[in-house]
């Protein structure tokens, strides 16, 4: 046990109890009202993000090695016209949400939340009436067992080399799905325990299709974990602190003081980042500061002739590709970001297309940015020069990016994203529609017809 | 790395390729006859324990969770008539083969090799026609990765917590199920990264339903590991031995020299091993002693004054249960066990049934038993002394156990294990015909002729 625990032994074994009988007793009226604004904005961004992922090959994929053996289709896949069943689905739209790393961000412990708890209650809401406000409850629950056991095991368990949105979403997952199917208490630690013998993923799939299924896959086996402990399917009722349990198993740090203390006073969600650019979080406050000049000063890629930049030694060693020749690349190109940034005035998907690393005047300006290291600079900062042909000199400092905890995202730059993510998909009526759907969804009495709007009817399809 | 293992890291890079290599390039005709054999082996035992384990309430619970989800049927459940999907079906399989405790053993790592690369390939072969020969090779092959990932951690991995048989079983499965479907080396590379990133299964479930659901889930999902690397799915080529990869990730031990010495040349089928009593292991010295001593003087309980046993101190540890009062609780007691091997001159899953345990007869006799624990004796030993009411004093000691490397069970002893378990299913000719078709499998041109053997028509069930 880590020297920062400040409960007892004894105290500890009661963590599985503990979450189990939170889950089951929490109410919504006691969250709040700041909480689930915060989590409606959860929610609002996760939907983006899974219906702007809907094309990404690794679902096709999916769809085409399971469809021989498919039975009757019930479930939607956000931002499309098929359906699969519930298990698919949960694991379809988790892999869809994550594929352009572009969902929300607990930055402590770099757990992308809603992932596993989204895709799981969408999938089980279909088959069970679900209230809005139930569902929010669900994800705001779901987030907040997730994020605590990652708390937990955080450091040691993500640098040993778990993918901790797989290994802790699972049970986020789980516990949400338990509390929509309105589980005992000792259905949930069951749940809780099914949920944790399958805790799973690796950092070294990084880079693979992998990285994504792992969202997918926990949302799908939490959801399974919740119908089976719904039926009475047994497991350890410690199965987080036991000693061959999750914790011990899969950590060398256990501080369980993070899945106690606090526990239905302070809310995770609240600490819920989203990200303005689909690329690495470290090049940021780069494409932050560059937009901001360009905006600021009007300008074009054609006055540029040269932007200089400062930025801690990480930075660079993470995002120093200087010549992307495909859009993956181009997410790990401080040169590309802000070229982008300057050209566009945003760094979204459609900025790190193939085509979009190969535009020419992209790979023009991308040639006159010139990082430059310094390791008194904080990570999280930058320092631009922008030199322009006619003379001048535009300096921009950036303390913390745009969709950091001190400067988060404001609604209309979230519902830009979304717009930006839906509308080549759903048609700018249809991308209305839903964004405001689900910034209402909190009074909704049926959850499906907010699914409904996020998916292509059969009909418009064919 | 550990400091046994004497291969060089850059060599050590490679093992995640030298197992699809190996996979790909194996040929049945260069396995010797003798592994053959022994494969068709623990092939028979497995669809016994199977056939037998498919009426536990674990296997209604998750016929019941999923049903209000489920498509149409179209595989086969062992020793029932309902149909399922694949996936489904490798969970229900590999579930009911293992909820028992009745499976095979690999005795170095403690792992069940067949439950999940069986119940994996069982359920590919109803939807790809597969010879029996085919199906033995790819039986061999997944049992042979599955347990040499198992050395190259074993004992960590295991002592810090997971429970082998699943997190090594997934990868097990889904190179099995990738030879079927004839994937590239690099598919397989594939699968057996999307297996490995899956890896998981927790001791601490031990005792519970989430124990043989672990043999389940490891089919499930390497069959599906290996079905999405076969339409392109993307993972690590180097999961098992990359600096975050499954080897480091999940074991403080990691000896690639397990995975690469004599690979293709030996085969650990070979030391497969069968348990002839449903029970834990340590109680075997013990009833097979008893049940040669009654054979060989015809003992009645009635005959018995007392038995006296010397037996290692963990035997006790693990079996002292003097009062069993439910039939999971019989398998933990030496003194019930050494009762039914008298009474009954076997110990099969019928002497551990809540009725045995509370037969006057056996409770009377138990009672009789007397262990006496001697830390000289070695664990795999035991000796027996019965005094009988006529004054006669008969000794018997045992080394091994049958059923142990040193002492195999016969065919004809798993035959009669298998009738054991079968019959009550399938009937007295229903279960020669399946035991026939098991033994001759490497003759089948098409498995689904077994598998039909091995369930109930609809017809007949209705």
């Amino acid at each position: 046990m880590n020297e920062m625990t400040n409960i007892t032994p004894e105290q500890s074994t009661g963590v599985s109890a503990l979450l189990a009988d939170y889950v089951l007793s929490s109410r919504l009226e006691d969250v709040p009202e700041a909480v689930r604004a915060e989590a409606v904005r959860t929610w609002l961004n996760w939907v983006g993000v899974a219906v702007g992922g809907c094309r990404h090959e690794s679902i096709d994929i999916v769809f085409e090695a399971f469809a021989p053996f498919a039975g009757v289709g019930t479930t939607s896949i956000l931002g499309r016209s098929e359906k699969t069943d519930p298990l698919q689905a949960a694991l379809i739209n988790g892999i869809s949400s994550h594929v352009f790393d572009f969902d929300d961000t607990h930055l402590h412990t770099v757990i992308h939340p809603a992932g596993p708890v989204a895709a799981a209650i969408t999938a089980l809401a279909e088959h069970k009436q679900v209230t809005g406000a139930e569902f929010l409850h669900a994800l705001i629950l779901g987030i907040e067992v997730e994020c605590r056991l990652g708390n937990a095991v955080y450091p040691d368990h993500y640098d040993v080399g778990w993918h901790i949105t797989g290994s802790t979403g699972v049970m986020g997952a789980a516990m949400a799905c338990g509390k929509l199917l309105g589980l005992s208490a000792q259905q949930l630690r069951f749940a809780l325990g099914i949920a944790a013998t399958q805790s799973s993923g690796l950092r070294e799939m990084f880079g693979s299709m992998c990285k994504s299924f792992h969202v997918g896959n926990a949302a799908k086996n939490g959801l399974m974990s919740a119908l089976l402990a719904s039926k009475g399917f047994t497991s350890s009722e410690q199965a987080i602190e036991a000693k061959r349990g999750w914790a011990n198993t899969l950590s060398t740090k256990q501080d369980y003081a993070e899945i106690s203390e606090g526990l239905g006073e302070t809310f995770v969600v609240s600490l819920n980042t989203y990200k303005p650019f689909a690329c690495g979080i470290v090049i940021h406050p780069a494409i932050d500061g560059c937009v901001q000049l360009r905006n600021e000063h009007g300008l074009k890629a054609g006055d540029i002739e040269r932007i200089d930049l400062t930025v801690h030694p990480l930075v660079l060693e993470l995002t120093g590709k200087a010549e992307p020749r495909v859009g993956l690349e181009g997410k790990f190109s401080i040169y590309h970001s802000c070229a982008v940034a300057i050209i566009h005035g945003k760094a979204g998907e459609a900025q790190y297309s193939d085509s979009a690393v190969n535009d020419p005047t992209a790979i023009d300006l991308r040639r006159r940015v010139h990082p430059l290291v310094d390791e008194h600079m904080p990570k999280a900062s930058v320092k631009i020069v922008v030199t322009t042909r006619d003379g001048r000199t535009l300096e921009k400092f950036i303390e913390h990016a745009l969709g950091s905890l001190e400067k988060p995202m404001t609604d209309a730059q979230l519902d830009a994203k979304f717009t930006d993510l839906c509308e080549p998909i759903l048609g700018s009526a249809g991308t209305d529609k839903l964004i405001q759907s689900c910034r209402t969804v909190e009074t909704l009495t049926d959850v499906t017809n907010l699914i409904a709007l996020a998916t292509i009817s059969q009909k418009s399809s064919e």
